[in-house]
């Protein structure tokens, strides 16, 4: 029997999803589990958006354009216009999903062993992407007493190799929730500049920025245009995270031709996909300002709920639907599992995502939990009394630990 | 500003699509263009498929399960079994088109460095996914004069070095129309056990064999079960290349551990074109006899009509709706291009894909141009006669070039 590859061992499993088949133990069992786990909203997609792909004009589902469908992407342009983006046809790929992108991304902007600095704790997938690609992630550890801001341009500038050929962020952040101020991003491009960097820049969730604060983009910033490549998806903006839409953006053309050479290989993205992201343009703000409305209810809930937990810190994040959580316990991995295989209350538990999965550092956050807050107010009261509950009973409680280095 | 990688540099074009700007001004200039150029059929996708993804039940375009939806799945083990191809469902993930089980294949099953054989002219993608995951394709010239078959196995034999890890052909074959007997693949089989290689086989046109030809799937054969992986689609098979779902299947619980990590890695793949794929399975059989029906014929008329012009030799396929020329003219590309830039009969021009894209070796093909034959018969017509006049006047015919040496 041949050998599988030396990348099939070390790609990573999804931290979010190696938990479902207990999961799907405690349903079988007859337990209801709230969903925490995952980034997949409940909200409705928009109508708009159903009612594009219902009514698909054609007879043949034909591929088409690699680079997606052209009267799409002309619709991006007045799309990210809005957001006060300025961008021309040929700086836009349509990918299949926001994971596509960062494939895409980084195949075309680095070499198998070079580096790429990413603040920890990041989106797990992150990692997946860069075994793909043969790079290393260099974490630099944002600590979640400060909310999780940008670590200082000193811990990047510590982190500097020869090798060294990006930086990536997600802006509002998954899973930490934090939204990066206008003074964060500046530091973090005087940095991009002098090391000349790639920027890759996750924004999918720029629909999801809360309280008035201000959503500033990579693509906002002045004198940074050939560094930086957005990645960008419609999963969360209309709650179609299955559609598998994406876009790619750059301003530097030599990232484009070589990502359109990538599309290529792939054929096209998905057409039902893009005929609903298409009409979906049209979605109207109430739609956007009711979600919104929504989620800031469900954080101001949760974060509420959970730092009035004993031993429990949450800080409140201004971005996603995400927010993490550090918990009295030993080990979230084992928590988690804890959760569905053991623990029920009035025949509920509760599924959330293990924070190690988030971080590269071995052993950072062993103690934190992500939190997606993706379920209605009355489902999340109940998960979060079922949640108290767990801590109060679980044999690896550790009092006190609130109180130790979050580094420890 | 920053370099971009390696890969993105070596990379190459589409073969297929890069001659599309010139269509396009061919088109913007009032010339009608007959595409033989891709493998996007004109035939209508099943009804029952369209009609599923009208009725898309649910208001939240969710993510699916990472190895494809559940349902769908288990009725993929039913249509395989139609082909006597015999499954369990954790044999089977569902892709992104083809194109993602290829990708999600050779990374799964090859280091960087390692070399694939595999018989040349071939899809001219599998060199953008080896470039992808940094692998070397090995190609073994296979001959038009006889119809594209399996080369000798000695042939196979002087390409193995150390680092040989695996074998792929496409079955029937896009771009030869090559439909493999028994026979052949027994031979191969055997080579592939004596070194214990990967056997990747792409088998997305097994709808489309002829004159009752047996189709021979790899997973037929016995004792190599470990060795082998199945690439799927259905593209070809509904017309629905849009659709964007595939799958990868093998009995190695390997290779199906490993795959299902690179499947977390990109989410799910996309939940319309599963659902309208799980409706298709219940396609009436006469779908597939007309649409065979109407594929005959035309690929008999292009043959008879190919071999009727000075010069041309078109060995007849048994499978796929392709099949490759050799032309009395000096450089395939510039020929392509030509009928583009330059030629109109009537007001009309074809466009064929330069066969010099699906050799891997240098110079091999240049002669030759794959056609598609996805047109109606009364456009099959005029794209010959098209054909058939710019050899008489194109600037660079190569009188008597058929009677030279293909290899020359």
């Amino acid at each position: 029997m041949p050998e599988i590859s030396n990348k099939a061992v070390e790609m990573p499993a999804s931290p979010i999803r190696k938990l479902v088949p207990y999961a799907d133990k405690a349903k079988k069992e007859g337990r209801k589990v709230y969903h925490l786990n995952i980034g997949q909203p409940d909200i409705e997609s928009p109508q708009i958006m159903l009612d594009a792909v219902k009514n698909f004009p054609l007879k043949v589902i034909e591929y088409s354009n690699s680079a997606g469908i052209e009267s799409y992407r002309k619709k991006l342009l007045t799309y990210y216009k809005r957001y006060n983006i300025s961008l021309d046809l040929e700086d836009i790929i349509v990918t299949t999903g926001g994971s596509e992108a960062i494939l895409i991304a980084v195949m075309s902007c680095l070499n198998p062993g070079d580096e790429i600095i990413i603040p920890e704790p990041f989106y797990a997938n992150y990692n997946g992407f860069s075994c793909y690609a043969g790079i290393t992630v260099k974490p630099i550890k944002s600590s979640i007493e400060s909310g999780f801001a940008l670590p200082s341009i000193e811990e990047f500038e510590k982190a500097i190799t020869p090798k060294t050929k990006a930086v990536m962020i997600c802006n509002p952040s998954n899973p930490t929730g934090h939204l990066y101020s206008r003074k964060e991003l500046e530091a973090l491009k005087t940095f991009v500049l002098k090391h000349d960097l790639w920027w890759l820049s996750d924004e999918v969730y720029r629909e999801f920025c809360y309280d008035d604060n201000e959503y500033v983009s990579v693509m906002h910033l002045t004198g940074i245009d050939q560094n930086v490549v957005l990645l960008d998806s419609i999963s969360k903006r209309y709650s179609a995270c299955g559609a598998r839409i994406g876009a790619l953006i750059s301003k530097n053309k030599e990232v484009m031709a070589s990502a359109l050479k990538f599309a290529q290989a792939r054929l096209s993205p998905p057409t039902f996909g893009q005929v609903g992201a298409e009409a979906a343009i049209d979605t109207p703000p109430e739609y956007f300002e009711n979600v919104k409305k929504e989620y800031v209810a469900r954080r101001n809930f949760v974060v509420e709920e959970l730092n009035n937990m004993t031993g429990v810190f949450c800080p409140k994040p201004n971005g996603a639907f995400y927010c993490i959580a550090r918990l009295p316990i030993d080990d979230a991995d084992k928590f988690c599992q804890w959760l569905l295989e053991h623990y029920n209350h009035d025949n509920e538990t509760v599924m959330l995502a293990p924070a190690t999965g988030f971080y590269s550092t071995e052993g950072a956050g062993i103690n934190e939990v992500r939190i997606a807050y993706v379920l209605k107010i009355d489902d999340l009261k109940k998960a979060m009394i079922c949640l108290d509950e767990a801590l109060k009973v679980y044999p690896g409680r550790v009092v006190n630990r609130e109180t130790e280095s979050v580094n420890g």
